[in-house]
């Protein structure tokens, strides 16, 4: 007797990340009900399973879909722009003024929609976002079949979609209500960073996510100019500050964290913090390394984002698992720390974890979401294959991935785009680059 | 009156890399005689050049050919061995006894077969290669169009190819003269490295060399480790060693150089000696980043080779660039030495230069050879554009070429090879694969 499956994927090569971190031949996969209902051998899943759709992927590895735990997707419409600057004069000078004169709610959802469109093709299945508009962002999510983590802007400054942190609060609670429940869509509260944001609205958002036990999103040490400045107005380090207030939980999501001492580090080893390491943003804007090696040898749970396309100019994990390989190795004494398995996981797993959702997503896994993608390795420049993940972290691009699930349906099938208007959006985002382009030489 | 071009190129942008290094918009190029004739603006060209051939290629950007400064291509066969292990280990324990068991002329020109089909891919039009058999490589570059410099190995040990150094250099000889005048295939002399090549053999290559004035490619200061235990047999660095016996001159093409005293770099300097920077091998082979800043102001010319697959894994120069700009951007005080078009200089224009070739490729210029290659530049992943040259060394992969051009011949057209059986090349390298893993559990 054989179960009932939707659909089988039988696949040359499996990488399930948990709960075992090696990859596997020959191996198929059964889906029902949008989950992950078996993962085995060929055989063990013939003799088990059967469905009316078998997918033939033989030249395919299967992955968990990637998870980018920090971007800021509308801002692909400024993708690369002020290449070459060092950060802060690069947010100040130019960022900040050129997106106080275009974001608008068209903005977003244009970005967006490019946004989606690229890490889909990349084989990403679910982000973390923080933007401008993010009621505007979850819809779009939700419409095109994406998991999102909504992470919802709480900064002091006046913008185009509301006047203060004041109103980002409010706001995180009435989208916390809306998306209550949903599958797909989760919101965390976003404090853009120590810098941006008062004491005064800290420590209110630490009683109101005490109360809703939410997630918060929050750019955090990014350069040790920031740190050191802070120290001086201060008297302590951002992440001593934010401890004091009660907010360094294993809910606290630090992105970049490029500037620790041991103090900071231990605070959030022992808190349980997870950590958004974003290493291609952080070379680009020079903010100096993130001590991956470190952080993992303190049993920090670091998972990977792209940042925004402004700094990264991709929306690529696979580029970033790769970004992050080099980084790492480029000192002679780091070199056999983390293995390939690991700068996998860093972008599936591990990436799932640091958002709060390694019950439901980022490894495939019986009873998960199928959320999963296929890698073609029969590429010239992939054969032949000695070491399937090590072929991936090191040679694939975004490319080679033919197919992509999120919960079972497929958002790119054969190459091609099933639930975004790929054409459309691209005449859109050429518009906006026209227009933008012109402001920057005007 | 028009003069008649062999055929015309409308593109969307080009960058030239000399004399400008500026990419501009709306550009031509005509080729005759398989030369460049004529660059300029869509308008410039249309008034003074016609030709029955016109290709359209609105949404790419014209590069000159990339150059890949040092590989060894059969490596191919072996792509990733050993991946995560240090460099003398690996090369010693591992990669030296694999040598031992497979290679063969039949392995040699599969190999090499597989890395040019990679590498065309890739927008590469020249490559220097160093390993056995060269005479079957340099043929195979010949019959598949491509331009080569043929770096012939003098290392002391017996190998598949030859039985001695003494081999090695009169072999290079006969090559030198067999290929004497070619416009396409150069032979230089390849001493493998300090640590495998005796200073007996290197005083007579010096003298052989001063002779026939051949290049001489050398795998240089490639780990601190290399120049200590030089240090310790021989009383000085081997750069220092080298410069005694007179091998240190504008003809030097030195490959890696990662660890460098003061003295070894205004040696490098002072002599015009050319550096081959490979900084993806290098950070996985844990060899300690080569100091590309400190070279580059210095004056030193900087080339770009991705090394052989086997360490490095692609054969990818656009992935060097990149790999090159986020190891130079890692520390914060780097940032802004080198701009975007520098990178883009150092696979192209410099890797010529380190070669000894920049008189007759690297850049797009009325009289040099048609090396040149088109990426389209219109996935979502790449919109808008506010910085071409940004945009291509930041998100292009080898995917996005789609033509490439050898003294004017098309080598690749609309993403098809024209000179090689890809399905061929890709069935043999996989029988190997097989073959070789077989052995490696055995």
């Amino acid at each position: 007797m054989t179960s009932e499956a939707d659909f089988i994927i039988r696949a040359g090569w499996l990488f399930s990340a948990e709960p075992d971190a090696v990859a596997q031949e020959n191996t198929a996969i059964a889906v029902k009900d949008r989950r992950i209902a078996a993962v085995g051998t060929d055989a063990e899943i013939e003799s088990t399973w059967h469905a009316c759709e078998v997918i033939e992927l033989p030249n395919h590895l299967l992955l968990p879909g990637l998870i980018n735990a920090h971007t800021h997707s509308p801002m692909t419409l400024l993708r690369g722009v002020g290449n070459d600057m060092p950060l802060h004069e690069w947010l100040f000078e130019l960022i900040f003024p050129l997106e106080a004169k275009w974001v608008s709610s068209e903005f977003v959802a244009d970005g967006a929609r490019l946004a989606l469109a690229e890490m889909i093709r990349a084989g990403i299945t679910c982000f973390s976002d923080q933007y401008y508009f993010p009621e505007i962002i979850a819809d779009i999510a939700h419409e095109t079949g994406m998991r999102a983590q909504i992470a919802v802007p709480i900064i002091e400054q006046a913008n185009a979609w509301v006047q203060s942190s004041e109103d980002g609060l409010r706001r995180t609670t009435e989208l916390h209500d809306h998306w209550r429940g949903d599958d797909f869509i989760t919101i965390a509260h976003a404090p853009h960073a120590p810098y941006t944001v008062e004491v005064a609205t800290f420590e209110k958002l630490a009683s109101i996510s005490e109360e809703i036990q939410s997630q918060i999103h929050i750019h955090l040490h990014e350069t040790s100019q920031e740190v050191e400045d802070y120290q001086r107005a201060h008297g302590c380090t951002p992440i001593r500050k934010l401890h004091d207030i009660g907010l360094i939980s294993p809910r606290l999501q630090a992105v970049h964290m490029t500037a620790l001492d041991d103090a900071d580090l231990e605070t959030i080893a022992e808190n349980n913090v997870g950590v958004v390491h974003c290493p291609q943003s952080n070379a680009l804007l020079a903010s100096g390394p993130s001590p991956l090696m470190r952080l993992c040898e303190s049993g920090v749970t670091v998972g990977l984002g792209t940042d925004g396309a402004v700094s990264n100019n991709s929306l690529d994990v696979l580029q970033e698992m790769r970004a992050a390989k080099l980084l790492a190795s480029k000192a002679g004494d780091e070199h056999s720390t983390l293995s390939t398995a690991d700068f996998v996981r860093l972008g599936t797993i591990d990436s799932a974890c640091v958002i709060g959702r390694d019950d439901h997503i980022g490894s495939l896994e019986t009873g998960k979401w199928a959320d999963m993608i296929a890698i073609d390795m029969s590429a010239c420049a992939a054969q032949p294959i000695y070491d399937v993940l090590a072929s991936v972290l090191l040679t694939a691009s975004a490319s080679r991935v033919t197919h992509v699930w999120v919960g079972g349906t497929p958002l790119l099938q054969d190459g091609s785009l099933t639930t975004l208007d790929e054409q459309e959006t691209l005449a859109r985002a050429k518009t906006w680059g026209t227009k933008i382009s012109a402001g920057l030489r005007a």
